[in-house]
């Protein structure tokens, strides 16, 4: 498999090229880290961007949802699908209003998903998105069943025809702007875990589990 | 002016329709809680989405970038776009797989931008941006001359045609579930600031703006 992902004219970043890259593995390595995509998809009444949790296997990227859903449903008739997964690690505060940004890693993918029938396969993408919300928590739940996979539509996108961007270290500042008096630097931000909080209605004594505590500790 | 948001075919939420609203005040109050949104828009050549900074003028949501910038300058071709702002609030651990989920609040709105070209409106989305990046910032940098004004292009869009979903609180675990030895709860999530980093150019003495403070406090 190539290390790099394909570029066409939708994923050439034509804005803070410098900023770009087709790095197959960069763009893993962001997918593994967040949590949340946002999917665009053109519903025949213009665009739509909703949030999805989704996981990554191998090179493709696997969505879900109920099979009742409006939405998902549609995948059938061939349209293409956009995507975008952003993890926000700073703002950046330069002297100049103008030069003001934010630190972040994100990949846009463009393409064609497709519907996954197989049962096996479904239950290998329930597999994914389990592990992927929490390394570990596939073996400590009950498993689904016949009738919850056949309720589930998956669709899976392959993950190639796409870019990832990245924007990092301090403000960029015009040179005339460098002996202004503003405080310049960068606030980083993180998405973090609390405490987990256990159901009220846990059987007693059920300790709160390694993979759910190592999570809060950024194991 | 409505406190509620306009429903529509497109923002009929079909699926969970108990987490859905269309109350304006709980969509501003995420909107101006956020600091990403994901911008969908149709390139002509398919479903494009791509993370943005934003902020709210009253009820429009105001989005920016370089003049040049492909896709920003093709807004005034009168294609709909759709806007998602998502908080993730805890990942959400049911005794069952099928009924792992996510705390979250999102608001996807849909609608025509307009292009602002006023250059005093202008200045005040571009305050708005600021503001909204970091209260207190506006007043401690240098503000935007005529020609980074003349370089920025601004659009505009109504935040009318928008819904709001939200879940909250522990697992749902069908009543079959309840009694299965599996922990099940939340592990909250949140995007937190850390510790500011000074641009090492900074003026010498210069001391972190208690505004910048202020955000890591929570306040």
């Amino acid at each position: 498999m190539s290390q790099s992902l394909t570029k066409t004219d939708r994923t050439t970043i034509s804005r803070h090229a410098e900023r770009g890259s087709y790095d197959r593995k960069a763009a893993w390595s962001i997918i593994d880290e967040a949590l949340v995509a946002h999917v665009g998809l053109d519903t025949g009444k213009g665009v739509m961007v909703i949030p999805m949790t989704y996981a990554r296997i191998g090179d493709e990227i696997v969505l879900h949802g109920a099979a009742a859903s409006r939405w998902l449903s549609s995948f059938g008739d061939g349209r293409d699908i956009s995507v975008c997964i952003t993890l926000l690690d700073g703002l950046v505060l330069a002297r100049s209003a103008f030069s003001h940004s934010m630190n972040y890693r994100s990949v846009v993918a463009f393409g064609r998903a497709r519907l996954v029938t197989d049962p096996a396969e479904k239950q290998a993408a329930f597999r994914a998105l389990l592990e992927h919300l929490l390394p570990g928590r596939w073996d400590d739940c009950r498993q689904p069943d016949a009738k919850e996979i056949a309720a589930t539509t998956v669709i899976k996108l392959p993950l190639d025809e796409a870019s990832v961007k990245v924007r990092s270290g301090p403000p960029k500042d015009a040179a005339k702007d460098m002996d202004l008096d503003y405080w310049a630097g960068v606030i980083p931000m993180a998405l973090v875990a609390g405490e987990p909080v256990a159901d009220a209605a846990n059987r007693p004594g059920l300790p709160v589990p390694a993979y759910a505590m190592n999570y809060l500790r950024g194991a």
